[in-house]
């Protein structure tokens, strides 16, 4: 640390001095921003305290060291040929990347190299952009020319308007006029009326593509692209069954397009993206920049105020969908590791803080960031921290809704903490998620801070890594990630959710029943979901309960279905780990055979599976030197099934894990009633293992049917919970002989121990 | 960090205020040490700097918090039933583990609370000894009274025999009489010349009994005793036949026993014990006790300069067979994740540095351990610390012999670092091992810092987990995880070397052939084995380089195998992590087989199997962000297979891992020669990975035959790097016409960059 602090000490020193020697130079040249991003008044206010703000410094530091290694390995503008990964995509994307921050960097320093950069890479691109024809890969819906999707390009033309917008006074006229006739105006026309497919959508792209028009609208003063931008093409010709790659449809019949209108649609009023957080973070930079741009340029829009202030709250929401670590729970289409260490959410906190209410709870999670935006908002996060004024981000147990009216289900993000650990309990009643939506009616994913104990998926896709379908998805991604066995929920028949069928899943979501965060030893949701197969209810409720019985917190599940005929039902668990025990014996065949035939069951190798006799199934696992029990209330003839990925997968796409599968072969009704039960920890270099076992004698059901279900839980310390749903008209007064004792309550649930 | 600091000052503050009130009743007190560990001169020095030394006083603290604890919770001695993990094993160990610290806390703080806490659990035992039956636990070859077998009752022995030295001047005589007559005479006997075939062996076993006895013997001042351990049993009358659980011979005819017999047989001269470091970490705990209570009470024997000095030389052996992170690699059978946190070697550290040459570099390791002994050795660590002397521990390229002459194989640790990364190769071509011995001749393991690129198994056990056979061994461990097949060597028709047979192995070792760790850029080991497979002569040579055609240091492995007949043999890669590419054709079977029948191979699931058709061979993966590939020089026919471990284990006892393995069908000889490089990396948060393909356009055999082997790999940048092998008569000169060049060189090897 120490080093680190002196070294960086020494860079400031230095940059400071290099400061001085061109603050002059800068004045004299008319390098005045166009205001896009950097105001006249924010750049003045970062000049003043330049080197006294130790986190803006650092980041602009950073920036400085970054840009000054692409300014000395030179301008290298290649004819566009490669998928993502290939040299001449990476290339481009760092092109406009160290553009955008060398146009940042010309604005405070004032060194005219950077100015210089910006400008021949810009007339590099300018001399080739009007030959060019559309990107050679042909897989897009929507081919871009320098990459091989228009939302590529979007990126480009979104930090590249930024990076125009920096030396636009600077450069000359005739200048001006080459890059906007030769290069920036056919490019907002490509990505526009050119390609209304892709610029006219209610989509994460469609929103790229409005933020680029936009912003390079708003620095040629071109005032026809930024109504394009803001309220869409008004003719646009779609085809009203196109679809794009991921097989989502291109525009519903009459829909608004445009950024309002993606504004409008794409966030519920509690800042839910419908498409789930990694998509809401990837789209959330080109809504917060634009808003930006537009709050600079055209106050009067109030674009911050927009729906209820939805910009900022969409920040919160997708802090609350985080674990422990800052990921991403991996909702929908989503990749692991992903989390708000990302610069579009570096990007959109620094924002929310300056352009919402000064929350000191978001100065907290910039300060884990590390590195602040370069600009007014930036600036105001590094002093609020330099002052110390950060509060910590307390993540409660929280209902974000979806839908634009909030009307369509929800994610519902439970928690409940003992000692130093925190388990969170992610459940998903949603509506479909757009084209990134999977068939995953009433999941959920557990976590103990952040490790997954019952994983999501994820999807089936390397980002970036060209050896993998160029880093695009994976045809396994809808073979496998969407399927509804690959999340942690009922399947009915072997098939999928809505048959796996886009057009149905998208008509419906499922709806909150009840929930109730008010009990600090009872967090509980309730869910149903009547539309995933016809003629079936399922109505699963979810509790986190902290209770004598257990060393740690819980989760109860509750999951019924009620069924108009005969099927099977199959409840997969996502663990991870090695099995330690079970209560019920298991036959392992000599050869392993898929699960299945299709809807994903093809994908799993079939390990081991026993039939049950008891009326609770156990099965401990330990993971990273922790115990974890399900304890199942099975019926006689249930089978348990121990199964692993990887069936069908030629080029080993997808991963290795391992699932527990309780099947109930014939049933019209049935109910799934599981507790998992976090407990105990092993320690590798003492070798000394406590509390390796379940602390639940039994689980009953003691009651179950439309009216009431009731679940009794026996400790082996003979303390009794009792957790008592009504399952439906739920809010009344009601009262129930359980035991041999008359109970009463008011409400959806009670919860009783004894 | 300050909370805890000012926490822990505020108790060393009450500690030294309870330590005033209490030094006066102690020096009343007849409460000397009988100096079997704590000397007087050392307690006195104790003393002095107590609230002084932060380690120390932190140490002491630690200890003292949690033996308070179990001083509040009382004592329980309860009839011995269980095993490993049970209750009363579990019990009867804290207890040994606590009475232990609780007389050093006695001698040292001088409370009576502590020394009562002693004397009450010892008449508790003594009371309950003399009726003890053997363990009701049959399954050990050697059963204990209180645990189910001798071990652990060694275990506790070692501990009570320094708990009774601290109270032993503080109770009356005929306490003593009643400890010594009723508990720890016939302790004693029982574990000594009642249990021949567990105290008279070369072996961990023996050590910890030969141990027991003696310390005993020395604070009882039975001077019999005490020879018995030094010198073991005159008579035995063991089976020249017989075995222990793990299958391992007893003892061989006419073989010395006893604690100076282990030390001489169980040690070569570089410090490294045969059974492993795992086992070597173990053994050391009594190794080093009983040698620093010899220390105290018999000085003249100069046990710290035994077999010159090779206690302290085995704790920098130890400490060199351990990754960046600490944890030893696991040779032999070995639980991944022990490392010299473990008590046992946070105990012999502070001993070799006490007892050998206050060497500083062992100050940084005890600085990482944050932990001392409470005796003088751990003072002088502790003080040498609060001096600042440490020094960092440098982890040069080294070979530790086998053998108790030094002369039956050994282990060659490489290291090459880049950037901050350090990579490790560990080659083993030592002798079997004894019980705990792999069937692995010429295996290796490569390491990037902490984490396992290609990993070795490690054993098939979960220690101390009760649902797991008890924590003892599982059967897959013998058919498993000792088998050639598991393990990264060659294994010729899929038979384990030696055919398994333990007495065979034991016979044999492997030969260095030749090592150079003279060059920076060139690490290498070549060692050969002729009996693992009668007929046929294996000779491998590694290295690790780095090269201007790589990024990153890779390993480059030319394994010669020369047959009598034709045989088949299979090369196994135990990788981790996600499969990116390969330039060949695989299928993947609609079902899973076994990949064989026996010797290990009906635990490998066949995933997918291709024929090689070019002369390079390419497998490249991805783990933990980061990328590999492996270069094979395949011929034309040569199966490339990638399984998956899983099969023939109906409780799930082993980790789902997978392998690629390279097969030569039918071949008299054959030269396997692989390149593994480490290159690229993946960030998942900016999603952008660098160098993701490998940097070899080719690797070839440019001469292979009794004389010379010579490798050629062509870098994309046109880098070309020669290694030749001499593979006979190496240290001579040589001259050779490679690619019609005349080169000559003199020694073992050559390697060339142009």
């Amino acid at each position: 640390m120490t080093s680190l602090f002196q070294s960086h000490s020494l860079r400031i020193f230095f940059f400071l001095f290099i400061f001085s020697q061109f603050i002059k130079a800068q004045d004299q040249a008319s390098s005045k921003s166009s205001g896009l991003i950097l105001t006249e008044e924010g750049l003045k206010k970062i000049k003043d305290n330049l080197g006294q703000v130790p986190l803006f410094d650092r980041s602009l530091q950073e920036i400085k060291d970054e840009v000054d290694i692409e300014i000395n390995n030179g301008i290298e503008v290649p004819i566009p040929k490669d998928l993502a990964g290939g040299y001449t995509h990476e290339r481009h994307k760092k092109n406009y990347s160290t553009a955008q921050k060398a146009g940042v960097l010309f604005n405070i320093l004032g060194e005219e190299k950077y100015a210089n950069y910006i400008k021949k890479m810009l007339l590099e691109y300018a001399a080739m952009y009007p030959k060019l024809p559309l990107h050679p890969e042909e897989r897009s819906y929507a081919r871009g020319k320098i990459f091989w999707q228009s939302l590529n390009d979007s990126n480009w033309l979104v930090s590249m308007s930024q990076a125009y917008s920096s030396i636009y006074n600077w450069i000359s006229k005739e200048e001006r006029a080459t890059l906007e006739n030769n290069l920036f105006k056919p490019f907002a026309d490509f990505l526009s009326v050119e390609s209304p497919q892709f610029f006219n959508r209610i989509h994460n792209h469609s929103t790229w593509g409005n933020a680029a028009v936009g912003m390079i609208g708003l620095v040629m003063n071109d005032e026809e692209l930024v109504d394009l931008a803001l309220y869409g093409l008004k003719e646009d010709n779609i085809d009203e069954t196109a679809r794009d790659n991921d097989g989502g449809l291109i525009k519903q019949k009459g829909q608004a397009a445009g950024f309002l209108a993606n504004m409008e649609e794409a966030f519920s009023p509690s800042g839910y993206y419908t498409e789930g957080p990694y998509y809401q973070r990837y789209a959330l930079y080109p809504f917060m920049l634009f808003a930006k741009a537009l709050q600079n340029k055209k106050p009067e829009l109030k674009i911050f105020e927009y729906k209820d202030g939805i910009l900022v709250k969409s920040v919160y929401a997708l802090i609350n969908l985080t674990d422990a670590d800052g990921e991403f729970f991996p909702l929908n289409d989503a990749q692991k590791g992903m989390s708000y260490f990302n610069n579009s959410v570096i990007m959109s906190v620094d924002a929310a803080y300056y352009y919402g209410e000064h929350n000191p709870m978001l100065l907290s999670i910039a300060k884990k960031q590390g590195e602040v935006t370069l600009d007014d908002a930036g600036l105001a996060v590094a002093l609020g921290l330099k002052n110390k004024e950060e509060q910590e981000f307390l993540k409660e147990s929280i209902i974000l809704t979806d839908g634009s009216k909030g009307n369509k289900g929800g994610v519902a993000i439970l928690h409940s903490k003992e000692d130093k650990s925190r388990y969170s309990l992610v459940m998903k009643y949603t509506s479909q998620g757009d084209s990134h939506g999977h068939y995953d009616k009433l999941s959920y994913s557990f976590y103990n801070d952040g490790e997954e104990v019952i994983q999501d998926y994820g999807f089936a896709r390397f980002v970036n890594i060209e050896q993998k379908n160029g880093g695009g998805y994976l045809k396994e991604n809808t073979s496998w990630a969407k399927q509804s066995i690959a999340h942690n929920t009922i399947i009915q028949n072997e098939t999928s959710h809505f048959n796996g069928d886009f057009d149905t899943g998208t008509k419906f979501h499922s709806e909150k029943y009840f929930s109730d965060f008010s009990k600090p030893d009872v967090q509980i949701i309730s869910a149903k979901e009547n539309n995933a197969y016809p003629g079936t209810q399922m109505h699963r409720t979810m509790a986190l309960i902290n209770s004598d019985i257990f060393q740690k917190p819980v989760m109860i599940d509750i999951f019924r279905v009620t069924g108009a005929k005969e099927n099977q039902y199959d409840l997969p668990f996502y663990y991870f780990g090695q099995i330690i025990e079970t209560n019920f014996e298991y036959n392992s065949p000599e050869k392993l055979e898929k699960l299945g035939s299709k809807n994903g069951y093809q994908h799993l190798w079939k390990e081991a599976a026993g039939i049950s006799s008891a009326n609770n199934s156990k099965f401990t696992w330990s993971n990273n030197n922790k115990f974890y029990t399900l304890t199942n209330v099975t019926k006689e003839g249930d089978s348990l099934i121990m199964a692993r990925l990887g069936a069908s997968d030629p080029q080993f796409n997808l991963r290795r894990d391992p699932v527990y599968i309780w099947r109930k072969h014939k049933a019209k009704d049935a109910v799934f009633v599981s507790v998992l039960e976090p407990h105990g920890s092993y320690n590798p270099i003492t070798e000394l293992g406590n509390n390796s076992f379940s602390q639940i004698k039994e689980a009953k059901i003691l009651i179950d049917n439309d009216e009431y279900t009731a679940v009794e839980l026996i400790g082996f310390n003979k303390t009794k919970l009792l957790l008592v749903i009504a399952n439906k008209n739920g809010e009344g007064r009601h009262s129930l002989r359980i035991n041999n004792n008359e109970i009463s309550w008011k409400g959806n649930y009670t919860i009783i121990e004894n």
